[in-house]
């Protein structure tokens, strides 16, 4: 597992999960950055680097493209503490990994790119911006209720759910604009997920 | 593993996924079923038998509640031939479940739900029908350029991603209006999930 490239997407989440993925693991690999806004991401549509049209794709040493950021963070992790054994707390962790990809991400990080990227600004309209607002305080609710009690998505240590999690909620207030002070216990679990040994912020972009 | 009870909703895909890979595998489970404008629905959510308010939600014998359709295939399939046993084929099935979560269901499925039920009804304004309509066939076009000169969604047999991209893709035709005809690797596909032994179809609900 030496020869492993990784495109991604400096300023994205789901390119983030992943760098951060491989930071915990202290797996190495050869990074390429493609912004949204930038010939060489053209480039790689082009020449068919990017297969289903999504950044991150993390290419394998034979020159497998494997895209998916989430489907990428089980590979990285099979084998390791981040994947949990036990069948049920395993399905339970990629049960919120699709809870992310399906309720989460288009809501959390759609109204952050809406802000973000100048590109976009023309679909940010109030009343959408307002009902992303509202949307995403249910998905924010949610979390916090999961993680009253609890200081793990998905059994009792951090795992693959965690990260999938973590990669757009912890920006989720600056970014997205969502009153995080109104959820303590995110808010707590986002700070223990920093602390961890190996962590990297999301602009710690490998050169 | 006997005691399985299966929470679905009859008519829906995501649910149809966990009963067709309950049929599959030969397990037997009680079934619950809650179509969407029931009184049993409301009764199930305020009991909080519904973990993140959505079904399908499949209960152990331990009275665990596992909810997320794609990781009740997971937990299901695991150890079954349904689910890949080589870690790179096992991460482009599950590749092709995140994306089934979250770029074909709000799509696909949407327009289905859209022109199925009537409590939906106002949202299918003929602007958002030809929206997804355009949406779909790019999504349907992804698949096709896949499915070319393939059997499979991952490997060469099929997966719990096959299973997963089955239930809203083979009445995407019937109930969203798609141009199937467009997509003949899709349509031979379909036919081949139809022909497996074991098969069942969506209105094959257990009583």
């Amino acid at each position: 597992m030496t020869d492993l490239t990784l495109y991604s997407m400096p300023s994205s989440g789901n390119s983030y999960k992943v760098r951060l993925m491989l930071a915990h693991l202290g797996k190495s690999y050869r990074h390429v950055g493609l912004e949204d806004d930038t010939q060489a991401l053209a480039d790689a549509h082009a020449a068919g680097t990017l297969p289903l049209g999504k950044l991150p794709v993390l290419v394998l040493g034979d020159g497998t493209a494997l895209p998916e950021s989430n489907a990428i963070l089980c590979y990285l992790a099979e084998g390791s503490d981040w994947m949990p054994e036990d069948p049920l707390t395993r399905a339970q962790a990629l049960g919120w990994m699709f809870w992310e990809q399906n309720q989460h991400e288009g809501v959390i990080a759609v109204r952050a790119a809406l802000q973000t990227y100048p590109s976009r600004a023309h679909l940010a309209t109030p009343e959408r911006m307002a009902e992303l607002l509202e949307a995403g305080h249910g998905i924010l609710a949610r979390m916090e209720a999961h993680l009253t009690g609890r200081d793990w998505f998905a059994g009792n240590a951090p795992s693959v759910a965690d990260i999938a999690l973590y990669a757009y909620t912890h920006s989720a207030g600056t970014k997205g604009g969502f009153e995080m002070d109104r959820f303590p216990a995110i808010t707590g679990w986002i700070a223990r997920m920093a602390a961890l040994p190996g962590h990297v912020a999301l602009d710690e972009v490998p050169a």
